[in-house]
């Protein structure tokens, strides 16, 4: 059986060319190490130009970094976040907020496709608040989310307006960020910090680099010490250049627009060829992921036909499959002709 | 001024063409992510015949995490691990013991040139031991150490002789483990498990990888629950090919004997060439390193010719000078004839 | 107006003449510190004696620190402990259970009157295990629950087998430990080790001691190192014998079941007085607690008449009204007759 | 043979019947609780008015939880707090420190008879500071000091003055404060905040509480938050008036005062005791402890006569000797004839 990787993650996807001629590049010479070279310096400032906004940028092997450690910086070890309750930091990443923030709890809310709604939001800042109970010193969403779908800049706004007003923080997970941005047009400002988010996680991994989650600060006063927790947590590479160039090179080169570009457009001809085969997808599908309701039956065929995909993301169970900057036209239609065939 | 960073770190120079073209190689196609793909498997596999036993391994950014994770692994939040009072883990890496051990404590002995003495360290393990005070649970060591110079087989195998029979377990902080093989010219497994040595941490990065620092167990049953506490430290790399792919390219090819042969090569010229100049180093030069002793003029007046070093890793401020895989004979003899004239 | 705090909580009680008669006699003469007094043997003898088991005994200043050290013991930072989605550990502790464990997160299930099913706990325990989703390395039951109703032996014994089979330990959170065994008029062993409880919080202060919250596990080897966390929490006191003489002479004297059989003597007075006025207790009254449906305007009156008592216990926010060894009979009447007043 | 206690330690000691009775009076009628009810009121303000400042007050049930809480508040993870090598934080509370800041460093200085100099702390502050090593938040000062010296109000405004120029905070452990307070003939105002110390410890269990160690912020700022991390911390008792109850009788009766004037007393006749029999004692007698040098037979001959004493709080291993509220003139004399017996 051949296996097919294609559609399982955005992360079996490789790296961009971009990145790893960035990355052979930054191989040349002496440089000083613990990200106060140049290459570090040049991905800082390439991430500041891409927001259009002064920040403090913290680079993370794993998004679970990035985001575990912003929880750490935002609330302490007795306070709390809010979040949804299938988001990835509650999900998949195995303790790491609690681990990291010594004990702070995700505090989660249900809502329908992967979103928080404002006035849910509102309505738990607002609850209980004595010294049994955490405060929520912070709020976290996705987006897009872990089902694929895109808040639109008014629902950002809205839950930071609630966040704030109950002195909250917004953090922002972006896994996926620049598949959110192509998918509403966008610039990456309007969707952070325009919006009222104060903190993003920047995923640029799935998206087409080797390594490359950029944590990022709008308020330098909200970072202080950062610098400490981010060593502490065993972040700072030695030899940085080769986390922060591909990073540098990625955002210069518009790399990441058209790779972000490329795997919607796949993840929208897969919805369109489901769609042709009487399969609606089960959530709004904004951004790069599909999730088709499918019985045991089919997904067990489809498996046997070498498909790679998880059904464990959806709370429902629906399957879930990822297109990348990688995926190919030809790979999309060959899985929707083994759709075709397991349903038939 | 022209900057030297040859000397100043072995953090300063890139990776060498074999961990490079490997990267490149692993790139292509789609595979499945956080440590399940091929090329993870066949680094493991790599690290297994390197050291000639079985053994669980595990993949971290840095020499930070795999230390720090191993202490928290081996001691709980109660007990303590007893090293050198000037071991990287204590001086540089800002409490990441600690907190991942959820505050396991560092019980230090003060040695000369880098090295427990194996009397010092029975002494401390039969010290004091009441409900006030924590067990020691593990010992550490690092080798070569911080000052450059190496244990003998031996000394280590004493040292891990009374660690066992306190029930303790040992670690070897091994961030420059192959100059240490290469200077006793010995079996990574002589100056690993055949000496007692229980948990390694195998650091290959300042041997000339991008990144790349193992976490070794030759006891599977002691690693049980390492691979959800590596997880949860956010240490998973999801594209986890582009930190192993290099790993096994450089031990499988022999570039990790070269690199490290190479380093101490240069380490011998340098302290050869200070010794011409009538400078005897503060250390055996053992491994890579050369720590000499000189004046705050002859500090500065180095610093002023553009040559980067630490005099804050030596307990008594003699200047650190350390080769790596790419430090050139000519960079060796620029320093000293810069010294020679820093001297006169 | 005058303040009634009778039903507020078991915890605005005071403490029994036994327990304090015992602290007064304790005072005397001078005994060495840190739970190695003969007062401190005692208590522990008592406890085994109580349970007919060896067992390991170690005392708290509050229920949340033997909990939460408990979570800690049982689970690592990167597993979990299963409970219910009401339980005073997830609702209660401000994140205590989260911090002293270091993470370990708290998965938790909804369920109809405070108690776990065995069937659920089953299926949770079999769901999903890999390595981004923590492993459930303890369950946590709350007997009786925090809605006042308890397990039958034949459900503690069922939620025990599955619990065992899955490799997990199970916990008792038994804060009125006593109210149950009272209730279920069985001795405590078969409501703990014989029904295959493995480690219990067994709580007398809300029974009648000024502090008293023995964590006790039945097989020492579980216990083991525990000594040290229980210092390193903070909750070794310096004159133990002032928190374990009381404790040994409740339980010597009987004093512990008398003071339970009136806390939930007066408790079926009020649920019958309430039945007389219509109202269906919210929950099954099986111990001293009685949940009362009651709109935001009875609610109110009786707050109007001086009458303290929370409604963010039960999900539902029924009104909760618990019985301690203090309550007497006419304060029940007086709080019916007000209610009768209300209802009216 | 008779066990001796009397001069062990000032924590084998009793309740002084002031606290005794408070605590028995305070047993009466039902209040709320969680330190809401009035006697914890009347202990915060009776602890107001002991500094004559204003202050946020926390009781707890050990000067463990009150000095790793105040460090937990005062520096994070990824800071350090100096203080002395052979404090009780750093030598006697097993990672305590460590584990509720949840890595904090605890950073040492040597220095005779237990007194930091003013001029050592400047000088560590201004140490190496980059993100490898841990930032200094707090300095942490025992007074009485673990070998029962004092500081001057001089010495320790002078500490307070290098800590705050530095920008760190300057906490004080005072498990013996009155003893201090005693031995100066000094207001507790000026032993505190008048000289610059912004957190105390303020312990009275060793002087003659049953437990009794309140931990006092004397700026509210600082203290914020702190309510949730004590109630994470499993310190806030529910009972809490048996706690409190107890600390506002010893402090509004004056038993503090005559409690420390006794136990100081009887230090001062130990020594002149020894001085008499030709034995200086190893550090200044200027509280309540006396430590003796002598040889291991003279202790072993001690301890067989059954005077129970440390040897290990001493660097050097003198025999520590401590004088409580409850320590008859009798008994010293009686050590004293024992000595005299020994040392003939």
């Amino acid at each position: 059986m051949q296996h097919h990787f294609e559609l399982a993650s955005d992360n079996t996807a490789g790296a961009v060319p971009e990145a790893l001629e960035a990355l052979i590049e930054a191989n040349a010479g002496f440089v000083p190490a613990y990200a106060t070279d140049a290459a570090t310096e040049r991905a800082r400032r390439a991430i500041a130009s891409f927001f259009e906004h002064d920040c403090e940028v913290f680079f993370h092997l794993t998004g679970t970094a990035a985001n575990a450690l912003a929880f750490a910086h935002l609330a302490r070890s007795f306070e709390a976040v809010l979040c949804h309750a299938h988001a990835h930091v509650v999900t998949d990443e195995c303790n790491a907020p609690e681990f990291f923030s010594g004990g702070a709890k995700l505090v989660t809310l249900e809502a329908e496709h992967g979103k928080l709604a404002p006035d849910a939001v509102a309505k738990r800042l607002a609850a209980r608040s004595d010294v049994h109970s955490p405060r929520i010193a912070a709020v976290s969403v996705t987006c897009p989310t872990e089902v694929g779908t895109v808040y639109t800049l008014g629902e950002l706004a809205a839950i930071a307006a609630v966040t704030h007003a109950a002195g909250a923080a917004l953090h922002l997970d972006g896994a996926r960020f620049a598949n959110a941005v192509v998918a509403l047009d966008v610039a990456p400002a309007e969707l952070s910090w325009r919006a009222g988010v104060d903190v993003v996680s920047f995923g640029a991994t799935k998206n087409g680099l080797p390594f490359g989650e950029a944590l990022v600060f709008f308020d330098a006063e909200r970072a202080r010490g950062f610098a400490a927790r981010h060593k502490q947590a065993a972040q700072l590479a030695s030899k940085s250049r080769f986390l922060t160039a591909p990073f540098a090179a990625f955002l210069e080169s518009g790399a990441w627009r058209r790779a972000a570009q490329h795997a919607n457009a796949r993840a929208a001809e897969l919805a369109a060829g489901a769609r042709a085969l009487g399969l609606e997808p089960a959530h709004p599908v904004e951004a790069n992921a599909v999730f088709l309701t499918l019985g045991d039956d089919a997904k067990g065929a489809l498996a046997e036909r070498g498909w790679h995909a998880y059904d464990d993301v959806d709370p429902a169970g629906a399957l879930r499959l990822v297109c990348s900057w990688q995926t190919s036209p030809e790979s999309v239609q060959a899985f929707l002709a083994d759709l075709a065939g397991v349903l038939a």
